[in-house]
């Protein structure tokens, strides 16, 4: 097994994106809880995310999510996040939270709804330009509650003329990064509800079309790893967006839920190459802290990429390749297990010292008072939350 | 196979409860789409309830929402929907929209917040005191969503405590319905996760105390009917939450995912006895229509049960015995699918004619003019939704 | 709503085959009940199917299973089918009963397996050279039970080589039928677990590549009707093989466990234009009689793919595209059920007297005495099997 | 958190049960795989057990299945597996293996099968008396694979009387385990599904009956160390049939497909006292190696059950509940996963060899030539397989 200082400059490479929302409030459908502290402005979304990255130097970008952190001046915007360390990232399209789309946004039977989401996703190319971002994220809720409601086979043709005019804008250092999801919010069909479909979309559209793997997103059971492997092979695998689920999308925090998962999910991005330099994998957040604090909650999260990356990479992949041409099955798995089983901690926070991070993220974050200071002084305004 | 005649009495004594919340706005958390008539207030939604009624002739009693659907003078209100022909029905508690409530109810840890929620189902039974009601609905959304956020057991042995101490507060004919659900909105550990911890429950309480199936509360591949079955023999079958889902608590029209589901839950009724005169089991709809209309939407779903009631009450339990004595699997399957697959909706038609109610509910309702009236008269005030 | 006349022609054309290892023994891995009667050699297979299709008119080709199935003479097999009034269809190759594939086939790291596994594969095409069959069968076993036993990646590649090598031998109207199962019998990653992967795969093979589609290979909740919908609308929808599941890959008879989805399933088929003349999808069934009759197993599965077949036609669609404009999503699930809740027994009974078929097959085949026959004929000699 | 040294003599405590069958062929319904060197007899079997015994000090007693495991003379059997350093343990019925069970055994509608059940029960208790066995294990394949097959109300009212009977046999300090499953190989109904189920019976059955929870037994998603923690504080858990799984019934290593989650169950169990001395609560192996080596599949999976409780008795729980009361919710779970990623295998090693124990179990078996030893010894007869 690799030791600790033959990781460590492979470490220093790793940046995880953080959701600008992540840090407003989110919930149920039942109930979103408010916390105190809460942003009101993208300002101070970047703020906070900035907190994360000065504490972990994991998140040197903040994904944007329109019209939710639509602003007036996005090169106003660019500048201040960069006064605070941070980059701006990937852009959100958001066609979920307006009445023309209760029956689809891209897949719409009714050409001048088809066209407002297209016309909203031109805007987000606008302000990639302006803001510098790479990725364009399309995540569709577009889908139907009861067997007949739609015509999956039209949906889909739909959905591929509004995808090649949106693809279309794209300049060409940009690209189209496309999510699929199992369910939710449609709960009979979703038009893109698999990655063989998103997979099958992004090559009809041209190579500058990706697809965004969500771990959350997935039928009971999937083996998440396989697919990362295959979309790397096929060389269509764009994104991520972390978190973690018992059940459905439960977007909790990464790593929480099936901690060994997430490990073997990386282990699977580094044997293919996905997390070489300039692989064009990116590396994003996709949580909703609802009960847990959002700050923390994201360095926890940046961290549990980390640890796992770290274990990840330590796996002696000469060792497991000798024991599968051995058929040795318990073999491999003991060396598989070795590198998820080392404690790889204590060897972090030393990492993180010498680079001038705090060893203990969590506890500078408790002891900087920043907690304290922003719900002090965000008081007034109207918090953020999902629409806010 | 029994005639349509034969049924015809047995049909008869069918009556399925609504939900007040029905009549509302609902959606998911990406979005609530709003529908014009909503209602605004109870009384409101005492009259789409009653609409039904009239059509179906099903639905003689409403279900109502505490704290939503509170008013000052319950009295009044339950004359006011006699007056419209119906009753008031199953009084539902909520504890999930309060913040007092985000790390439990009758679970939480702090006795104040314990005592808050158990004052809130003793008032519920001072109002089902004056609405004459039988059943209080307790689902309650604690849980965690971390693992290592709460004691498991001791959440187990304050949900024991809470519910003896709002169990002592029942008259002698009412009842503790205990409502059991997989997930939602707690993401790792629910603390009423499965019927054999309702039952548990109940047990330990008393005889009153029954235990609510809600059809879309169960893991994937839960095998439903059998959960009747259990439920009824050992005398714990309270109340139905009829819904379908395809995916995890979809809350869609009931047999709308999977109607021959529907049958064999409705054969597994009828064989244990719960369709009897006095059987004590409740019948109730707990369905949200985020993308369909909704009184139209109630109309169908009471519809649909009567349908497969019909279809249940068909199934020629003599020649299935008879065939499982002779181990004959596809004979006996044969004579279920024969009942399933016989066409009731004619003999239907004509058995609602006879007794004076359209033969067509669906279409007399949209003849009615009622949806258009509503659209018209219901404007200003807010439209009652979730929480509203 | 069509007529029943309306479909009649359309009914005409519905060709079945039947899988020759359904008339063989079968059970779980923790017993095969044997039945008496149980053909010992592939031509009392023949016999049995061309029985079902004598009965039903539904089943014209028998597929084949090699070694199970392996003759001498294959051109004498073949001949004798055809007195029997049967084709022989698919070939299905078996890369499962072997030690040499314990750590896979088209996949294994040795490359003397690999080989071996495409011998048997050009066997195969060898032998539908003499039969006349149009499609090879390839369902892999092909999958790892434990983390790190297996480099994912590299196996993915050593299928691709190996797929091509097979794909060369096909002569021009042959074709390559890959079929994809989410798991079993590996249980940690299966080498071809979903559509996108069999797909990605028949790509770069070539036109003659196409998917199988089985109905009990996929993840609980997934939508197949979707996949069905997608693969139609991607040119590589290849061939079905039904059965039904509640739970893993059951191999229940097609229809037995949700008789809805069936007929989603064949709706999508018809309104991507499957069910057309000369669409080049195959149906077929893939099933296990554990514990019921195997003959009369099969005439019941033929006749729900019929009966669902003949719903699926009766669908309204224009009125469902009105609705569907309309945003009349109640309209559109009623036109869409109404199909689904007529009862066709009746009008297909007719339908196969005026075609001199009998009206009810399962009685027919009750009274004919064949069962009886066969259980006294069949008698010595060792049964099929699995592996017979 | 605690030490290592604080949980030195809690781990002193740990024995795991190893059953007879994990030492021979086992495989899928597709195939097969021989070992080399597998027992072919059960003295044999016994002889690989002492040897997984020998090399962890974990595993001193053997389950014995019926009649797989019938001998002679019990008390012979008995003495030579004292002579081997381990005992005879828990005695498994099995009716699943006989053509008379293929429509249920308890629960068959025929009296005749039933009595031949209930003796084959009996006769169990009769080698338990000889054998010393505390636990009688009933584990039923009883079920039905089609609606309408049989009459699930009847089906469990025989099964209560049938388990009645098997009771009234044992002796005062005896037990009845009665272990559910989700499915398989029923498809369509299992007669004792879910915990409640067992529960339920065990409670109407008397005290001695006690409901074996087999970790690879639930429906996708199920919270099980909620049931470890339910069953615990209803006094019903009787033991843990330890497996893991991916899918269904994978039957693999335990702690190889969700360490975390093994983790969490063992949390439960010490927090609930399930790990006291004395608790009844009994631990066992029930697994499959169909294609990694059996007896060192035994030992790592004995280690990987003893790694877990380590890591499930450092957790710091008076952090945990002041955590839990301060309503800080990543304080909890930092607390809880703290203890999960400690690396506690080179003081496992040191507690192994201070105790005169290998310190790499693993590797002591490889250098031990036992392997080599057994597959040169073991020729002739025939190997011991499920059934054999």
């Amino acid at each position: 097994m690799a030791t600790f200082d033959d990781i460590a400059d492979a470490l220093a490479r790793q940046a995880i994106e953080l959701p600008s929302w992540a840090f407003g409030n989110s919930g149920t459908r039942f109930k979103v809880f408010a916390q105190p502290g809460v942003p009101r402005t993208v300002e101070e979304k970047l703020a906070d995310a900035a907190k994360v990255h000065a504490l972990t130097g994991l998140a040197p970008s903040v994904a944007l999510h329109i019209p939710w952190d639509r602003v007036d001046d996005f090169a106003k915007l660019r500048a201040h996040a960069e006064d605070l360390g941070v980059r701006l990232g990937t852009i959100n399209t958001n066609t979920f939270q307006d009445d023309d789309y209760k029956f689809g946004s891209l897949t719409h039977v009714d050409e001048r709804v088809r066209a407002k989401a297209i016309a909203h996703m031109h805007e987000c190319v606008d302000i990639m330009d302006v803001t510098g971002s790479r990725d364009l994220k399309v995540w569709l809720p577009d889908g139907t509650n009861y067997p007949g409601q739609g015509d999956l086979r039209d949906r889909q043709d739909r959905l591929a003329d509004s995808l090649a005019r949106v693809y279309a804008r794209l300049g060409d250092h940009q690209r189209l990064v496309l999510e699929y999801k199992f369910f939710e919010p449609a709960f009979y069909a979703t038009d893109v509800p698999d990655w063989g479909t998103a997979y099958a979309h992004c090559v009809a559209l041209g190579e500058r079309a990706v697809v965004c793997l969500d771990t959350g997103h997935h039928a009971p059971g999937t083996n998440i790893e396989f697919i990362v492997t295959q979309l790397l092979r096929l060389g269509r695998l764009g994104a991520f967006d972390f978190n973690s689920r018992f059940y459905a999308d439960d977007d909790l925090i990464v790593g929480a839920a099936d901690p060994f998962q997430l490990f073997r999910i990386l282990f699977e991005v580094v044997r293919g190459g996905g997390y070489d330099e300039g692989s064009g994998v990116a590396f994003m957040l996709d949580q909703c802290h609802n009960v847990e604090d959002k700050i923390p909650g994201q360095v926890r999260s940046v961290l549990n990429v980390q640890e796992m990356t770290a274990r990840a990479l330590l796996v002696d992949r000469d060792a497991l390749a000798a024991a599968e041409r051995a058929g040795d099955v318990l073999g491999a798995n003991e060396v598989f297990m070795d590198a998820f089983y080392t404690d790889v901690r204590a060897d972090l926070a030393d990492w993180r010292a010498s680079r001038g991070l705090p060893a203990d993220p969590m506890r500078a974050y408790r002891d900087s008072g920043y907690a304290e200071r922003i719900v002090a002084e965000r008081v007034g305004g109207s918090q953020a939350g999902w629409g806010a």
